[in-house]
């Protein structure tokens, strides 16, 4: 098997980056040749929570069939929300918490959607099914995508699921979840590079 | 929340039958209120596998919104394959192992597909994660699917997964999968009824 993209949505945000990189990272545990990419720029919260637990931002690419045949997608599977050459690859895996619409393939493949707030939230499943551990800065990436998605557990579709995730996840990085989201989100609103035009 | 109908597909095969009675069964036992219907006739060697482990055919029904307003697709996805009025209610959950097609919804949903041979092989691994036992009844009722979809343990699309459920299930079944498998594929084959003019 060639190398497997993992790829979040195009404008990624904080949930599309760390799982990308959190599931390549469970994927290469299991024997399998596994990249984080992105479909775009990286935000300011984003930026935040990678330097905090150390990650260099994935890959920026723009088409993904000239380098591989297979991709998994994170934290989306609507097409006009992935990368631009979708129909030239085999989608060979989607975890996602969104609806399904826009989305087909050829073959049978491993599906994984979930009514929860997160992509990470299904993420850290995964790791437990597997019988992967998760190192402690991958942890404080997935909790950095769920106090993004949630808006520091604060949003209508924050289930009881992601708050057991998140404390969970907050005990192996060693960090308080309330403290550290604040910083996360205040991050990313942080207004100093904004001209005075705008 | 309502009844909740587990529905398989149309012209229904020993997977679609089984698997809406054997997820029915793990959907009551972790408190929700699901019942296993059945869209078309039962074949000769379903009905050899509901009498031999002591099930009565789901109820076929022809319309779900007359009843509910949620249903769970089992064994398949695709429009055209489930109920005709599938628009007209939410699919809370698909468990399925085919390819993804002709398929979207309004709202997040729980979607588990898995590249194997039978949607059986993957009931099995949701019984595990949420804890809970699969009696000998059901047990048998899923080795029948899965000896139902891999033409007995023969079919390239048997993985290794499908394997190992088949066994687990035999054994809590109390069945010899390979004797079991061939007389229920044997009865499915039975042509004593098949007029001479046929
Ligand atoms: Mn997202
Ligand atoms: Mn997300
Ligand atoms: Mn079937
Ligand atoms: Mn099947």
């Amino acid at each position: 098997m060639s190398k497997v993209l993992v790829i979040g949505h195009k404008n990624p945000d904080t949930d599309s980056i760390a799982s990308a990189i959190t599931y390549a990272y469970l994927k290469q545990q299991i024997g399998v040749d596994a990249e984080a990419v992105r479909l775009g720029n990286i935000t300011k919260e984003t930026a935040y929570a990678l330097e905090t637990f150390g990650f260099e931002a994935p890959r920026l690419i723009e088409k993904a069939a000239p380098e591989t045949s297979q991709v998994i997608l994170v934290d989306h599977n609507e097409k006009q929300q992935s990368v631009d050459d979708l129909d030239d690859v085999q989608v060979l895996e989607v975890i996602d918490h969104h609806r399904i619409a826009n989305f087909q393939t050829n073959d049978p493949l491993y599906y994984r959607a979930e009514p929860v707030g997160c992509t990470a939230t299904i993420l850290n499943k995964l790791f437990k099914e597997h019988g992967v551990e998760i190192p402690k800065n991958i942890a404080g990436l997935m909790l950095s995508a769920i106090v993004s998605d949630s808006l520091l557990f604060k949003s209508p579709t924050f289930t009881d699921q992601d708050q057991a995730a998140a404390e969970e996840l907050a005990a192996i990085a060693e960090v308080d979840a309330a403290v550290y989201g604040l910083d996360m989100l205040k991050a990313g609103a942080d207004l100093s590079s904004v001209s005075v035009k705008d």
